[in-house]
């Protein structure tokens, strides 16, 4: 059956008011299939579906769903019955949605909602967003050091409804500090009346509480697990993160990795407006339009040069533009490489060492060839001469610049992709247009 | 205790050929921690460290490490001793691995392994490194439809050591078609008495193995799976893609796209050569260099109005790198867009029509706001129109090559990020040059 037979099925039951036929239907369906099914339905069927889900499955839907389709919804369902839902809904999501209200209207959900949901995500809103306490969740299980494997069996069977995963159970001691972790698959081996402190693992890897997101999608790539143990200053275990919210992370991070890279402003996609969009790109744009006119002042010092021998102008763009191309080659490389490489000094030593190389091979394949393309178009070995010789030290600066710049921005702790492609090369166009002009103002009696 | 002080304690423990004491502090590493503690060892303490490891814990070392370093234990261990490691690797890492080795070498390793294992990583190497197949397991869990619970936990404990994930068993009929799955979850939940086939879920979402590694990728991520079947088209069950593959393909990916958004060639990482480096860097930079050439000509077309007004270079670089710019910033919303949404006829028009808005709005800002400037500093108004009416029409036609190109390869099934950062701006430059000199030269006689 394929989406739209589904949803006509769907509607088709919704008319006849086949509860049964429904519940059947929606059982067999994934969080994701439910939300694609709610946004395909026509806005006069939906309050009915609604009416026909139970708050469990509200709940799983609106995790699926945009912050304004959420907002509907809520309205939709009115503060009780959403109250009820928010009851069920993983805390971190939760958190997020209520982010998006109104004081007052917060405070009327928090008052409907059970005293400890409530009072949980409150704390929750306190993390900052991408930070492990803003990602995780409290739906882990717990237990005692003292149990028996056939306690925490128990355990599990009366939580694995409500926790986000039951793979890991992590061991509390009796102040609430995280002291090891069993595995569903230790559980499963081991034998009913063995002691949890006997199978646990005790070196437990966690996270504290504060950490950047990227880091906690990192430990948890690295190690290949489920979840990821979130803990305090003082080692009591507050959250976990799970593996399919770091997957988020990680998509999340690329995406602005681009979105820097490109200087294309903050999270425009296929939705923004025209006019929020150009907002959003304006700021860097006039920015780089400033940094433009400085290197057109460049030129305008040059100005004599240029008159005398105006087939200077037809290598400009050229020059600039490799200058550019290979400084946003070398930003990649640096960019990408600080994703998965720790620096140090001699990492970052020999990295700039190899981009020099780099810049010297490019430089000379590159000059050569420039001079005598330029040479046999313009008939004249000395341009041939100046274009060659200022390509090779143009692409020589710009590939240092596009490797130096970004490194620099890092050890100030500066997100180094803020040195964006855009950046570089109107940067490398003020460096390049110098280089030029200069050389070619040495030679000028040659090639007039 | 640090990494240092594990280092040291390892090392200790090496010298005084303490097997127990090396075996404790093994048994509490993750194999990422195993790698790192290897990698860090100097060699000569390397082969004894590995002959205190089981055949098991040199599997999961093996899978933690580069092409190179594990060709370097293999070759410590010695054939035989490799092929019993070999028997319990996970067959998609053990066919990366094969796949670096010479054809003697593999028929060596393969005459040495269990006949089974040795057939099921020769399947396995005939698919595509990128596709679903590539990154499969065989390690998983599958149980009959006439299994009662009881039975399927039976069979789960006594694959639990050897499965990748025993989060999900895979319901088989007869004929070995995959017909429903059972977490884990649901058997903790449910009687011991219960048939499988009564409380399986029938709608098993599964993937084609043939299918693309990123569409893998997207449905785990979109439905939060912990691993998704692989099936043939026959719908036989061949194997099952875990979620911390899918991270790593995700993370691959990312990087490709910024690879390929800035044309730095394919991977270069900081352990790269210069040189290889170079080569790798050069046929992008060969390519921008001769468009680069066009722009020249373009240029020279117009070496009358440049020799008449001089002045008209300052701007050069300015409209060209805004249009560039634009052009890169439009280019990276259409890649990053083109990631999550799925792209019809509808959606395409939308955005070009919303990105020509963007386009005449950045164009109406930064023409009005470049007149004045050029107008103030030249003291020419005529001047300052031409600059500014040029630079609103070539970051209208930027925004749209931005926009366009990509979405063109992408109707072609060319992968969108070909169209390179580097690449738009490049051929940016000859769009926006002709359109300033074209401008400047109908207005050359109110120039001079």
């Amino acid at each position: 059956m394929n989406d739209d037979q589904l949803l006509l099925l769907v509607i088709k039951n919704l008319k006849e008011i086949k509860k049964d036929g429904l519940r059947h239907i929606i059982e067999e369906l994934q969080p994701y299939d439910i939300a694609q099914l709610y946004l395909d339905l026509p806005e006069k069927h939906r309050h009915k579906f609604l009416l026909s889900l139970n708050s469990r499955d509200i709940a799983m839907l609106l995790q699926e769903l945009e912050s304004d389709v959420q907002l509907d919804i809520l309205h939709k369902l009115g503060v009780e019955k959403s109250s009820q839902v928010m009851d069920i809904m993983q805390t971190d999501d939760l958190a997020d949605l209520l982010g998006e209200l109104s004081v007052e209207k917060i405070e009327g959900f928090l008052a409907m909602m059970k005293k400890e949901e409530s009072q949980t995500v409150q704390d929750f809103m306190r993390y900052a967003p991408d930070t492990a306490g803003g990602i995780m969740t409290n739906r882990y299980v717990w237990i005692r050091l003292y149990y028996t494997v056939a306690q925490a069996i128990e355990k599990l069977k009366s939580f694995a409804n409500m926790a986000e995963t039951i793979y890991y159970l992590y061991v509390l001691d009796e102040g609430g500090k995280l002291v090891g972790v069993v595995s569903y698959r230790d559980l499963l081996l081991a034998n009913h009346q063995d002691k949890v402190s006997e199978i646990m693992f005790n070196r437990v890897i966690s996270v504290q509480v504060d950490m950047d997101q990227e880091e906690v999608a990192r430990l948890i790539q690295r190690y290949d697990f489920i979840a990821i143990p979130v803990v305090n200053e003082e080692n009591n275990l507050v959250g976990i993160v799970t593996v399919d919210d770091v997957i988020d992370v990680v998509m999340e991070e690329a995406n602005e990795d681009i979105e820097k890279f490109s200087a294309s402003g903050h999270s425009i996609d296929f939705q923004t407006s025209a006019f929020t969009a150009s907002f959003r790109r304006l700021p860097w744009l006039i920015l780089l339009l400033f940094i433009g006119l400085i290197s057109g002042s460049i030129i305008s010092g040059f100005e004599d040069t240029l008159a005398q021998v105006v087939s200077l102008a037809f290598f400009m763009p050229m020059i600039a533009g490799m200058t550019g191309n290979t400084g946003t080659q070398s930003l990649a490389v640096v960019i990408r490489g600080l994703v998965v490489n720790d620096i140090d000094r001699k990492t970052t030593f020999k990295l700039v060492l190899r981009e020099l190389g780099v810049g010297c091979i490019i430089g000379v394949v590159c000059g050569a060839l420039i001079s005598i393309i330029a040479y046999l178009w313009q008939g004249d070995p000395v341009l041939g001469l100046v274009v060659g010789s200022s390509l090779f030290l143009t692409l020589i600066i710009g590939t240092l610049a596009g490797t130096i710049i970004p490194l620099i921005l890092y050890r100030f702790n500066v997100d180094p992709a803020v040195a964006s492609g855009p950046l570089i090369t109107t940067l490398n166009d003020v460096f390049s247009l110098t280089v030029y002009f200069t050389l070619a103002t040495i030679f000028i009696t040659r090639l007039m």
